[in-house]
């Protein structure tokens, strides 16, 4: 008897999860056998879309197994995918800014504050689910330091130095950090107790969480690739 | 022990199953093996061919094994495979019209048709079958308006600009859409109740829906291949 499973035909987070998974697969696939037609220089940042979008896919494969399984939230392995694919996308700033002299700290500096964001998150998702409002808190204050470095700060100088296309790419990737990023925290109050409930209270947690990982992690990819795709036509 | 299902020698189902599954494998395979063989502008296209292929792979690997086990419709997956490979189509029209300087909108427009088109289906098929006549007209009507779209509207104005071997593909691409599509509304009729029961009541929907598939995806990416090979041996 085959490893398969039913799900309801109104299985909406089912639904996303399978929908997710194999879209990841396919936006690897797309990046990476994409990436060999670029100069050097933007075929790390493509190959580096590939491999958050790739890390997904092996995520939501075990995710939606899990759920379909237990109709349960994959908590835990919702976070162990942030905890890889956020600060890669900490790295694609760099990557992409490195053109205008971008240093090193400045990645490690986003890094770090996204692991903060994600540590604190996960604690008010599950251990301390009472204080669900404080850690989110926290996670916000640090995430919100991410918005300010990329709109107004370090990285915003040198997208600006840098000009051309990769300011218009950066332009781009700064509100999919803003609005797209905050597709999260709207699944983190509709997910956990607090004031706030009954705001989002109605939608599943999950299917909020599915959408912002489809929109954030393909659509950032596919903005660095065509960044690639129109830097590499302009130098040739 | 091995993860293998035994299958009746006369299950027609199951054996498009795993035929479908194959061939979609393989014809990923010859798609994504071959893209670097043609000129940047075609590779895209082709690469994308590939993923649709893939996309159908990996479902049909899933509904083979679902079929077997549980000797039941995976209607939830065929709708999952569609909303991602559907679109993908869409996509692959306008990759093949921007020589002729196609607007991201015709895409766009496209792509919610046909996700009405399968949302609209999908409830016909499993929510509401009692009125599965109402869902298909109203899934009917966007077919019909892509199809209007790519034989008479913007998308068939664009192809005779472009000429050439982009307008035969395109040609050959309506009557795809046309014919080759055309394959679904009659699983749907086969499937479903409805006054127009007993018109294909003998045919299994499942065997329709595969033959459609694979008319359609392996089909329509040949189209693409061809004109790749075309065109580029005309450049060079
Ligand atoms: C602010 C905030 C959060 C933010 C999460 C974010 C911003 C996650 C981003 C994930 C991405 C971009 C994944 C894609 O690969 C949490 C942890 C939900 C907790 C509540 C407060
Ligand atoms: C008109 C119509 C339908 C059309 C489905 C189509 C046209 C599906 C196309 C799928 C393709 C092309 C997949 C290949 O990758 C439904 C949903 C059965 C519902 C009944 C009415």
């Amino acid at each position: 008897f085959a490893d398969v499973s039913k799900l309801a035909v109104d299985d909406y987070v089912g639904f996303t999860f399978f929908v997710g998974c194999m879209a990841m697969m396919a936006a690897s696939a797309f990046f990476f056998l994409s990436m060999n037609t670029f100069d050097r220089k933007w075929k790390t940042s493509v190959l580096v879309s590939g491999l958050i979008t790739f890390i997904a896919a092996v995520h939501y494969w075990y995710m939606r197994d899990y759920w379909a399984a237990n109709m349960e939230s994959p908590t835990f392995f919702r976070y162990v995918d942030w905890v890889l694919t956020v600060p890669l996308m900490c790295v694609e700033f760099y990557l992409i800014l490195k053109v205008a002299g971008a240093k090193r700290s400045l990645m490690w500096n986003m890094i770090w504050l996204s692991v903060i964001m994600l540590v604190t998150g996960y604690f008010g998702e599950t251990l301390y689910r009472d204080q669900a409002w404080f850690w989110g808190l926290i996670s916000g204050i640090a995430y919100f330091i991410i918005v300010a470095i990329i709109w107004v700060g370090p990285a915003k100088k040198l997208a600006v130095q840098a000009g051309g296309e990769v300011l218009k790419a950066h332009k781009t990737l700064c509100w999919f950090v803003l609005v797209g990023w905050a597709i999260y925290p709207i699944g983190y109050m509709a997910g956990t107790p607090g004031w706030y409930e009954g705001i989002f209270g109605g939608l599943p947690m999950d299917v909020i969480y599915n959408i912002g990982d489809a929109v954030n992690k393909i659509g950032f990819g596919l903005v660095i690739y065509n960044l690639a795709v129109t830097a590499s036509a302009k130098e040739t």
